[in-house]
């Protein structure tokens, strides 16, 4: 399988810019042969300022940004992207979108069978994985099912957060709600990725990178906690 | 109409027990005409423990409870309810087993037509507006649609909670999760409840009960706090 993922579990690392925490990942990631990326700015509602945003960022790093809403078609945009990025939001958004557009199975083909590289954030990290079953984000439209990419055998949980142990709040935590969607029958696993950090995937090979440890939860098991530089090619045989 | 609504936004304060923070405005609304609760327990996995838990407490304040997924008809259970309690727990799974035991439409007829005392807490004030589109659950089911029961012409986020001036998570305030809500077209207005806050609904007067102040987010206006006490019946009237 020619897969190449970079997944990334959020765009804004506290106190620096867009994607500054992992600009060294996205250089590896994409290289010298891929010149131009086509952005997927679905999650948010300006979809122009958020391309430019991406550009400007990617720019930077040496690649030309094309925004998937400014191709007529953008099924044909897909058909000839050297690579794809689908930026953060909201993950109900983006995925109606992408149904919406009838783009889903053109970029899981581009992904599975030509090999073409793949980077999502936040949001775009959800939709790389089996569902958004676990999103962090309000349900504000409904897409016509939750199932996405499936690019990976497992679900994701971005911007994972620990228990405040000071907090008043009673609002469920993370952790209560990944466990409440594996009191669901035949759930697949969850790694949940704290803020700084990504998994690269390479065919049948997954890394832990960034700077921050992933938990990992299985249903029916005790979670396990890994480092950056972990491999995790163990969730891609499911 | 006889609507009688007590939208509650969190069932448990921090400190307290279950349902003891509200529990004087419980006995208030349902009264002594009231004898028998038929308590929803769909939104938590454990129905029979959660059924208990519900049932001691109601029971406390002199209140027999009925769980429906106890009753061999749900339809038929709601058809004879003198009163309804759904509770809290995950807002996708109590919808869809709502939509799967086909209750909906009988719960809505019941309190809108016959004036049964509707109570719902946290997942249960959810499913009482027009949608759940503004809960803050993880999507680990999918119901048929986000469309809920409408007793109220507008929705609740309850567990409101305001910006942590300190935090270094970059995941979307509440704020700005009910905003991008508002970027969609045609969407009602957000009646954002603080955890001790709780709206009382007789007929066409909605009064904000409890210790904690509400945020009414409104599509294109500025948002606008009220304090327990304030009338806020001109919700009912979109
Ligand atoms: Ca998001
Ligand atoms: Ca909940």
């Amino acid at each position: 399988m020619k897969r190449r993922l970079l997944l990334v579990s959020n765009s804004t690392l506290h106190g620096s810019g867009y994607l500054d925490h992992c600009q060294e990942n996205i250089s590896h990631f994409f290289g010298r042969d891929v010149k131009r990326v086509l952005f997927v700015p679905y999650a948010l509602h300006d979809r122009d300022a958020y391309t430019k945003t991406a550009r400007d960022k990617f720019n930077s790093l040496g690649y030309e940004v094309d925004g998937i809403h400014e191709a007529p078609d953008p099924v044909a945009a897909v058909r000839k992207a050297e690579g794809i990025f689908i930026g953060g939001g909201n993950t109900f958004r983006l995925l109606k979108s992408l149904y919406d557009n009838k783009v889903l199975t053109e970029i899981r083909k581009r992904v599975l069978e030509d090999g073409v590289p793949y980077m999502g954030s936040s949001a775009g990290t959800n939709v790389a994985t089996v569902s958004i079953n676990t999103t962090n984000d309000m349900p504000i439209v409904c897409p016509p099912c939750f199932s996405a990419l499936s690019l990976v055998p497992f679900n994701i949980n971005p911007h994972f957060l620990d228990p405040d142990p000071h907090s008043r709040h009673m609002g469920e935590s993370r952790e209560q709600r990944i466990t409440q969607y594996h009191e669901e029958p035949d759930t697949p696993s969850v790694l949940a990725l704290r803020e700084g950090s990504l998994l690269l995937v390479e065919g049948n090979k997954a890394t832990l990178l960034g700077t921050t440890r992933a938990r990992l939860f299985t249903r029916g098991k005790p979670t396990v906690d890994y480092d950056p530089g972990s491999d995790l090619s163990f969730l891609l045989t499911h």
